[in-house]
């Protein structure tokens, strides 16, 4: 019996891989493949990290570190508008951005995260 | 004494560094050098990571998560194709997939592993 | 209370955030924006992660598993007479590097660094 817990395990890949209490997401993209401005989809990535987390038994004060790929470097500022407001005061985690060409010409950003199990 | 193990400890890198029961692989790439499909360049890939993780006490069943860079995004298919026939059934990874250009202009994908040991 | 432990937390990240004895730094970038050589501005990375690793009860002979980012990939040679020189024998990490653009047009390089404590 695997000591690995998975969410959402599709053909391809889980949303989710948990082991020894560290939680490894996928590369987490904006749904909506209508042209969005990074604000929003930025929003839209944030959410679907908070509720993969809580799914996994963490939350975003446990994130310990966060790759963000950015379609378009430019939009650095604007991504960082959104990520200030929500990241956890006194916890946030380590991160590293860098440009990026995503699998779907609409999505403008994809964050990879690593969390600790509550 | 290290309580890390390493695989292939060159001057540079080692190919799998592993402790506390998570295993890290160095970025496996094409060894042929020669220009070849991406079929065939992720099945090459592949295999070298089932053989380094196979010495690293783990396997295919039990990795966390893949970061894949493929030289051109328009790959995606044709990779996923392979990836799809190759990964454990009901124990995909968590993944993330972007575009980058790599070291070798032969080289179609690089992909970076993290796995549990068994 | 939080057991995971981080270094210089501001509003938007930290440099270092451990869990469970591995230690996950932020993507380490040159701190001058004039523009340098490779050689210059990895020998400034490398330091400011062996300052980090200290900070974090952990030292370059630590290090699991470092992702370089190089604006330009033909840097590599460059990076990789400085890195040469100070990983650590016999404990090199596992390591990948790719072509990324990153935020400040100055900057030639990036590593992001997962790393054992001691």
């Amino acid at each position: 019996m695997s000591n690995i817990q998975r969410l959402n395990t599709g053909v391809r890949l889980s949303d989710a891989s948990i082991y020894n209490g560290t939680v490894y997401l996928a590369g987490q993209v904006p749904r909506q493949t209508t042209e969005q401005g990074i604000e929003a989809q930025t929003a839209e990535v944030l959410a679907s990290i908070d509720k993969l987390l809580a799914e996994s038994g963490s939350s975003k004060e446990r994130i310990l570190s966060c790759q963000i790929f950015l379609k378009d470097i430019s939009d650095l500022a604007g991504m960082n508008s959104v990520w200030d407001e929500w990241v956890a005061k006194g916890q946030c985690p380590s991160r590293a951005t860098v440009q990026a060409t995503l699998n779907n010409p609409a999505w403008r950003i994809e964050i990879v995260t690593v969390a600790a199990q509550n």
